[in-house]
């Protein structure tokens, strides 16, 4: 999954998520207890070719490629080798380091590895994430407010009047870059719609859907950007590990196309 | 270097740290432009030999293994393994993940790599850093004040009339175990005594000295604990490129001993 010459990552994530008229990522995260090395592989791609018809995104999980090791590694290089062209792979590592380790770090994800985006850190500043922008046709999404009870102990605390991740948000909004994105869980849907209406058009990564309880509906409506696009709803064990992973990525899929249809109905629709 | 059964994280590198009478850390940072995969293994085996007999605790950055792909990280568990006993190997990864997500991040780093601590971002919270300390005999470094330019974009915001790093070390102090760390820049000396004054005896990891502009007798001096231990100063490129590796560690070393007799020394030593 090279992309085009030339084309900008915000360019090429709309593509996929128009193309496909779907806003779904699957995440591909096989648990080493169901899914041990041997299987690793094949288990993925047969993930990808169940649910290529409804996804947008794919989102491998770092941590469940290196828990086996090289081996583990070099699979997740086949796995993202494998995505079908028009489809955006996000690199869900969380990676966040300075300088040098910075561009070590995006030299792996996107040129080791083969990734179009990856999920990286606030916490060190903006020249730790800088290094994952180098590249206009590879994009990076900032941690801002994540989907777990642990997010209230940082993420919003209060700073000049105002959550921490709201300026984590403006912060990012402020380099003024076409290829970064925010990472929200769909959790803490106030949050979602906070975010969206601080940074305008940034595209946001919502996880958290599902399994940790975030309302579909709800993140949806609060996600979406003007255009009815520029979210991208992370589904993982719900769909991988689902009986039918195809099925459950289409029913996914269609109420989150369902609810992107009530929204663009809605009064007050394009801001 | 496998921990002796039953000895906990924070005895194990206390005794390090006396055994060695070394507060001195190798980063085991080799860059690709300098040092291929080919020579990766043999290069950081010789750093390890030359700089033995001062180092109580080696620090390799994942980020340049990951690098290499599949292979570096087989090259990185290799490297690990080789450090002699009685050293503590803290690898340098800044995870930071949820539930499930975090415990394979944690797995990959003490039980597939082999390390006995990694360093982690607070950003998630409690509950995105618990995986790393479920094990007594491996600890965790929680990023507290970084060494970088940005550390004071996010790290220095004003919280309840507190820079935010302190309340991440007032949290991490709060949830009173034995196996946790803070990462403190010595670039930022103010913050290190900072820290140490509110956290008592939790060790403190302190990148950043030589080629980042740190001051090693103000970061020793403001970083020690009561015993006059309870701090490691890490060292990478001015290490490990030196034309002489073990001379370099040596002068390093002592130069930080140095700073710990002065402190000694000192008025006040003892609180």
């Amino acid at each position: 999954m090279t992309p085009a010459t030339g084309t900008g990552f915000a360019a090429r994530l709309d593509a996929a998520l128009h193309d496909t008229d779907s806003l779904l990522s699957v995440g591909l995260d096989p648990r080493a207890a169901r899914t041990p090395l041997a299987q690793l592989e094949d288990f993925c791609k047969r993930v990808i070719d169940a649910t290529a018809a409804y996804a947008a995104v794919y989102k491998p999980n770092s941590a469940f490629y290196e828990v086996h090791g090289g081996k583990g590694i070099d699979v997740l290089a086949r796995v993202i080798e494998y995505v079908p062209a028009g489809r955006i792979v996000i690199l869900d590592a969380k990676r966040g380091d300075i300088g040098p380790t910075a561009e070590a770090y995006a030299t792996a994800a996107f040129e080791t590895l083969g990734a179009d985006a990856v999920t990286v850190s606030p916490y060190l500043g903006s020249d730790a994430i800088a290094p994952f922008l180098a590249r206009p046709d590879r994009g990076a999404f900032v941690l801002c407010h994540t989907s777990n009870p642990g997010a209230r102990e940082l993420q919003t605390v209060t700073v000049d009047g105002e959550p921490l991740y709201l300026r984590v948000a403006g912060l990012t909004a402020a380099w003024a870059v076409a290829n970064v994105g925010l990472v929200v869980g769909a959790t803490y849907p106030d949050a979602v719609a906070r975010v969206r209406a601080r940074v305008g058009a940034i595209p946001i990564l919502l996880p958290g859907v599902g399994s940790q309880g975030g309302d579909v509906e709800a993140a949806v409506a609060a996600g979406l950007d003007a255009n009815g696009r520029g979210l991208v709803v992370n589904s993982a064990r719900e769909s991988i590990y689902a009986a039918d992973p195809g099925a459950a990525a289409r029913d996914l899929r269609d109420r989150i196309n369902a609810a992107r249809a009530v929204r663009s109905a809605a009064p007050g629709m394009g801001r």
